[in-house]
């Protein structure tokens, strides 16, 4: 598959092999097979660090990029998703990535479009480059995911990242953690991960992986004011020094500052908020690259050679 | 004239001239002339389809675009169309492409200014470069004009397609029919076209152009239910295998799937609307071209050697 | 300091030193030191001029533009400025202009970012590349600063343009007056300019400085109707006549024709509204140009070199 829609889609090997292009790409690896490629940008939630980290890796990969602002689109005038892809694919781009606010919106264009779908976020369900970038950032820190201890903490239920990360984590070797609200803990264990209590998370995990509480995917009333949110579910300055020696805090951002992270530990030396940002610049050029040497090469399947290397990694 | 406002200001001659240059850029022509030349699109209405293809072809071309967006811009402190088209050719653009609501809104613009104009469509009025690519998508299937029996199906009267393509291809050579709800069609008979009846077009014609229902520009209430109007005056499935052999389906889109087309239908065997997209790029290329050039020429008018070309084709 | 943020920051040698760069890009001067930066616009306020002068100044600089849209980006989640800015230093942006309402808002950013910041505008506070740009249309027009006779008219208490230029203008030498309706002359005397009869004005000054009425930013009713503004405080047929000989007319525009300015005067012999607006690309290529260098050199100031060639000027 030319496309990237969800996490689980990818093998090991397959998730192996991105990192490490991004890696090189990070090193100041060079690519000319985008040259005289299009791509275009279709964000109908949204978004800063995703759109403008695509953006970036698009332009730094040498695509050139045609603008799409879904405001001022046909979508206005009623047409469908599907049709303003045909449309795109038409005038001659050769890969969309798209953030949209319906789960699994991908599900009515694969298979029936030519260009390369790479998913920046569908609803409450996926965002696989969030999490590649995610993975990035961790294998740089300690260089293998066998045995880290990863808690994933606060609204699991709303978010895009939870799910995608245990069950990449998971796949790596690493043991995933959950922790937050019970009231946002889902209710059928789906997700490849055990509940934690936050002070144990604090003192035993390699990573904290805070998440941004989606108050815009809230349908209900929050129960628990900001303040209380952050004393009870947040990480405070007092936690913080608890943390494990060598552990790193995560966040997808937009922080919610003094809610699920103390506005002073948002840059603090342990944080990695940042540099997951500028990781993801170099995880989208790598998955860009995939997607249009998949797209050339037709349907074919990553495979040999990265076996080998994996063994020391996972 | 440098602008493009109207179909009717170009002669046969030229509209042939700009369709062998499409078909040119279509095959791989490149050309050099738009280097260091700048383009901007405004686009006052909503709109995928002609923008994002503008946008490739100004890109295809090597023109560097600056972005204009309508919502962001002093027309929201009540700036004057003349005045913004004379702050960007002050800034330096070479050509602007203007899609508005207001029928013939150039007129305020047309001998005052000094960039190129392109009409990306105004109001119910003019949409040329959609009526150069309607017949670009024509002469590559059936080569001539000449005795075409063409039917143009649906909201004439609310269609900026309707007018554009009468004239055009009546003056090409080829037999216009107008067929639809006759509330729609105008009362004055200023189109060079006749009335046909819809069962007598689908049998007889070469080319069904269906037009799109423009609910957004219809004041009143539509009379009609959606699956009424698809019943009565849409191409039916049932229509479709009455249609002429080698006969073909064309629509501007965005298409209102089941009202003037069935779902099924719009990427059927005849179906030449992701065609007439794709043809779109390569006729903006060639009216981009034909502005820089006519632009930097000064008020020159094309003539020679076309004549001959000519007379095989209408 | 790489950033610009307001024209009180720059000495008279540093002002020069810009106006000079400013005029060897008109001249044609190439420079290749933005190949491979990224630049980011964020405009939290309307605008064409500005943003578009950017945008163009950017791309002839070779800069990449990554496109940002306030209206789409994660500001709608409630990210801050600061956070907002420190997102696209982490994917890699080298260089943000920002306009904002709020004023003042780049305290919460300076020395706290590694990008430079370039201020397009903040609330009625600054607004230093139009005065630059204002700068050389002057400086194009008389050489010189010196014994000029400027009287700035109308909406002095809104406006960002007044106080940048009369604080500059001062500083190089020339004589500023101010006009207009007394309840929008502030009542501190912060600005180093005189009251002047605005007949007297028209007699006896090199430049009429209009300005543009802000009716976003009056919270009150305005208590002059167009029509009686036009004739108090605007610069009429008849007013232009007895105008001193050899003097301009400049305004940062968008216009309000006929009440600022009569209609018939925008584009007449004396006026210069369209060559600031030309000027103001290479005035922006010349700040981008001293951003990047210096950010590239560190937190290095300007010298030398200049204090020779400004004699003549100021």
């Amino acid at each position: 598959m030319k496309n990237l829609l969800t996490i689980n889609e990818l093998s090991k090997q397959e998730i192996v092999k991105i990192l490490q292009e991004a890696e090189l790409f990070k090193k100041g690896q060079t690519w000319t097979g985008a040259q005289g490629k299009f791509a275009a940008n279709l964000f109908f939630e949204a978004s800063t660090r995703t759109k403008s980290s695509f953006e970036m890796a698009e332009r730094k990969l040498g695509l050139t990029v045609i603008p799409f602002e879904a405001s001022t689109s046909s979508v206005q005038k009623g047409e469908s998703l599907y049709d303003t892809v045909k449309t795109l694919e038409a005038i001659g781009i050769d890969t969309v990535v798209i953030r949209h606010g319906q789960d699994r919106y991908f599900e009515e264009l694969a298979g029936k479009v030519n260009v390369s779908i790479i998913n920046g976020g569908d609803g409450c369900g996926n965002h696989p480059t969030q999490c590649l970038l995610d993975l990035m950032t961790i294998k740089e820190e300690f260089q293998t995911f066998k045995n880290l201890n990863i808690a994933i903490v606060g609204d699991i239920l709303h978010s895009r990242v939870a799910r995608s990360n245990a069950e990449a984590l998971t796949k790596l070797g690493a043991n995933v953690y959950f922790t937050g609200p019970k009231e946002w803990f889902p209710k059928e264990t789906l997700y490849s991960g055990k509940y934690i209590h936050l002070e144990d998370a604090v003192k035993s995990c390699d990573v904290m992986m805070l998440l941004r509480i989606q108050h815009e995917r809230h349908k209900g009333a929050v129960s628990l004011e900001k303040a209380d949110y952050h004393q009870q579910y947040g990480l405070t300055v007092e936690r913080e020094k608890h943390m494990k020696p060598g552990s790193i805090i995560m966040h997808p951002a937009p922080v919610n500052r003094n809610v699920e992270i103390a506005d002073s530990l948002v840059e603090c030396n342990r944080s990695r908020i940042f540099k997951q940002m500028e990781n993801g610049v170099y995880v989208r050029m790598a998955i860009l690259k995939r997607a249009l040497e998949k797209r050339k090469a037709g349907f074919e399947t990553i495979d040999g050679g990265t076996e080998k290397v994996m063994e020391g990694i996972i």
